[in-house]
């Protein structure tokens, strides 16, 4: 499928992706750039990449496929800096959890002849680093794709064509319409779990019974407040619009619930509870058939 | 360890006591008792009894450990209808989320000679039932005990050994101590991942894109909010105040992160959102070590 591949930032969406095109043999070569050695050592090692380097230059001369999976601050500036060496035919495309700065920016800043498409894979995890990876990590996982009017077809259905090859659920959307939606998918719960640990970490703070009566329940709601602060940082920085927007939904369902309970009215308590499980288990029954 | 086993509501948690007492050879024989007969027959087939019945009267007689394993509003009552028909050596002990209300009440209604001993296992699933039963439920869970002024030491110490026998870790704290510190460690996640469920729910209806692009980060944050609703209804009205309490320290780690992002605010949103990680990272930790 593809002759020479250069991932930028082989970590753990990078990585993984580098694993699923050699297991899938989709690939004759990929090559992974990062600063550190470590990262690319470790991407060699786990079988990632066939070959590390700091020379993004060097790298994407000849490829015909360039991914960029670094943080969502770091995206335009690696494109910009490997568009000189890039060949006329190579699909270029990021991994980038939010869209449209990155998608609109790319536009006004690049050449019309470079055939960059947004993309977005809905996986992954609190954990990073390639020694993280796994060649499953895409399997059935939903990956957004974000062309625009500038967009050309072909290569639309290219970047489809690789996410189908890798066991993904490709979803075409504009830059806009998936910032809009992850910013209650994705954001929100993330905002909403890092609260939820800064509260319960200040209260034990106070409370020493609280950290050793914490349970799977608290594991599992924080999960994702154990990912980069920076990562993090730069994707609510950059989405902060969407993100503001459900935090007043957000606060709204709070509010909810806390006037049932102060208000002791059991039950108007077990229609929010009830309406909550029922909305968690419809997102999820049309993730899975989405 | 004990002759005869009573286990009321021989669910998750009942029956998989029943199925570490079973399998640690720790009791000669286990009785299930249940309103429907459906749980008594699936408690049956998995191994959790011995036994199962309707009739709790006749099942308490010549028992020397009574577990009453239902949802909190039920435990005043079946102890009130068992107390007639218990021996007076028969050790009491229940397994409800909230303490204070239960003993307290217990304390008040019982005849002296009870043996009566509160206790919550910091363990547990948004499943429930006795197919969801593991005999490995309790594996390293904390398991509160909650005695009071009146309780004996002996059976405090007796509970404690039935707990230690199943692999779980007794934490010995008085009825009030256990739920100020369940409202933060269990009841507020509750509420959190509910209130996240309801606007991620009420966004998805307005934005077909939502439900399509939710990850592991939504269903694993909102992963209790599928648990039973009447339970939590009744667990989150029990402790009302405290958790109050831990609602408005929630909504002010809240407005902390919607704060740093709406002013763009870089360094401020690292710091809380480091200040999460190592929050949930020390609550796991002191768990564990706890």
């Amino acid at each position: 499928m593809f002759r020479r591949v250069v991932i930028v930032g082989p970590g753990l969406m990078g990585g993984s992706l580098g694993l699923a095109l050699r297991a899938r043999r989709l690939a004759l070569h990929v090559v992974g750039v990062a600063r550190r050695s470590e990262t690319l050592q470790t991407a060699l090692q786990v079988g990632a990449v066939d070959e590390g380097t700091h020379d993004l230059a060097q790298a994407v001369r000849e490829s015909d496929l360039l991914v960029i999976a670094t943080p969502v601050s770091a995206i335009l500036p690696v494109l910009l800096e490997a568009v000189p060496h890039l060949s006329a035919e190579c699909l270029v495309t990021d991994m980038g959890s939010v869209k449209s700065p990155v998608v609109r920016r790319a536009e006004e800043v690049l050449p019309e002849w470079v055939r960059f498409v947004g993309g977005h894979p809905m996986c992954g995890s609190e954990e990073a680093g390639p020694a993280a990876a796994r060649n499953d990590l895409y399997d059935g996982a939903v990956w957004a794709v974000t062309p625009t009017d500038r967009t050309r077809t072909e290569d639309t259905e290219r970047l489809c064509g690789l996410i189908n090859a890798v066991g993904a659920v490709p979803l075409v959307l504009s830059p806009e319409e998936h910032d809009a939606a992850v910013a209650a998918s994705s954001h929100l719960p993330h905002v909403a779990a890092c609260a939820l640990a800064l509260a319960v970490g200040r209260s034990a703070g106070l409370n020493q019974a609280i950290p050793v009566l914490c349970a799977g329940g608290f594991r599992d709601t924080t999960r994702v407040a154990s990912g980069s602060a920076e990562v993090w940082r730069d994707i609510l920085l950059a989405n902060a619009e969407g993100v503001l927007q459900q935090l007043d939904a957000f606060s709204r369902s709070v509010d909810d619930l806390r006037t049932a309970i102060e208000a002791g009215d059991a039950e108007r308590l077990t229609e929010l509870l009830s309406e909550a499980a029922r909305a968690r288990e419809e997102c999820l029954r049309l993730r899975n058939s989405g």
